[in-house]
């Protein structure tokens, strides 16, 4: 738990409903004993920021098999909020059903499309029907709520906790190399710069003018000083067709003199650039 | 017409339905009297070439105002095509209804999400209700087969024209730099080079070690021998979490001097490498 502030003031605000993986990245952060707010919308997470209706709010950006939630990088242009902190899920889903239920019982998966693509070739193997539903942990409530014996979920193992269901299976995705990156967003920014001990990442959002070798210019103030980049994205800038907007992900803390003096230099060549955060990185094994 | 092949034998596949915008663009860039092939899915544009049982496909990749298809990007990298040329496409969106039908007499306005919320300020302005369909030529059908006088439906002029409906008002879109990038894809190329008078556009999909500062290098390739690079996107490596494919538009023609050095160059760097086509760039202005 990175986050000094105790964690029965926490109040995460995910997008989806109780047992959605969003909420157990924000469990999994944050420690047991949080509070969460589910929203219906990703937008959601940061008006509910923004009103104290939350303390923080939990944003997938970026899934390791699918690639960037790119709306998301939209909204944290947006919406002027910190990012605090990162948090990579391991996105596995689990086969749950009602208590008492056996594998060989079960006639009828439910889960979100994306989830059942995950699985196909497990589900394929147990001959099982695939059934669309909206979500994942929608899915896990409709068998709680729908006692049918051989109906079963695609889901976290969260989910099943939360509905009182059974792990027929684990690890049902059939690439177990999918992770689930999570921004941790707050209204302001309690990350204490501790240059021991500790390596941080920045995300930054900048635009170049439309000029030839701008964006390498851009790139260069990193890399003249071994600042290592871990993400580029990049976005339209409505009302400029192919002018584009880049997200930066780099290690280091804005109050790192190399990274200041990088950024400072940025600032030369970029039209316009706005720091997202500096927040402790999440090494990932 | 950028192309030498008789119209006369051109199939173009596009994803949609007769009216589509895709349809549109196809037409817009070989010329009116080709035939046209509609696809199910992106995949089937593919396959369809593929299977000889169209010449070309029409794929869109990037719109102005919402960024870039990115699984599109995925396709050309798994399916073996080639890119022999752009199309930029201006999508304007006309209100469409049965001939005869005033204006004020509309009450109910249906077209894809993404439309309606394109025209939400000037729809607001019309009081009319939005309602939401899976496409905007489908829309347009459903007006021609529903005889409601007081429907109308958001979509292309050509929509218009595929099932007969009357313009009652034109670029209903609040944002008019609306365009989509189409890339024209054919199973061998026939593109020649012909240095004098024509621009061209390479696109090339490649990765790098994950060590810092290899993106970097890989631009520099292209920095140090004054090549302008129009577009760069990145897409996950599955099996390889927080690693990426980048795909890059550069202006030039891979027999130039000049880019084929780059390539060898990036050949150097890079672990994978392909070319996906050099084209006529189409300018816009």
């Amino acid at each position: 738990m990175p986050i000094s502030t105790s964690k029965h003031h926490i109040i995460a605000a995910f997008q989806g409903e109780a047992g959605a993986y969003s909420e157990q990245a924000a469990i999994e952060f944050f420690g047991k004993g949080i509070c969460t707010l589910p929203c219906v919308t990703f937008e959601d997470i940061f008006s509910s920021i923004k009103e104290n209706r939350a303390t923080h709010g939990m944003l997938p950006i970026e899934n390791s098999l699918t690639g960037s939630i790119h709306q998301n990088y939209d909204l944290l242009l947006k919406h002027n909020l910190n990012i605090i902190g990162e948090y990579h899920l391991r996105v596995s889903h689990c086969l749950l059903a009602l208590p008492g239920v056996k594998l060989e019982e079960i006639r009828r998966v439910y889960s979100h499309p994306q989830a059942l693509a995950q699985c196909e070739a497990n589900l394929n193997r147990l001959g099982v029907e695939k059934v669309v539903d909206l979500d994942t942990a929608g899915s896990a409530r409709l068998i709680r709520d729908g006692k049918d014996p051989q109906a079963a979920a695609l889901a976290s193992a969260h989910a099943g906790e939360v509905y009182g269901l059974h792990i027929l299976v684990r690890e049902m995705e059939d690439n177990l190399a999918n992770f689930t990156r999570f921004l941790v967003l707050c209204q302001e920014n309690p990350v204490q710069y501790q240059p021991e001990g500790q390596t941080y990442k920045t995300t930054i959002v900048f635009s170049v003018p439309n000029v030839p070798g701008s964006l390498f210019k851009a790139m260069s103030v990193f890399a003249l000083r071994d600042i290592n980049l871990t993400k580029i994205e990049s976005r339209p800038i409505s009302g400029k067709p192919w002018e584009y907007l880049f997200y930066i992900d780099f290690i280091g803390h804005i109050e790192d003199k190399n990274c200041a003096r990088a950024l400072e230099h940025l600032g030369e060549i970029a039209e316009f650039m706005r720091v997202l955060g500096s927040y402790p990185r999440q090494k990932q094994e």
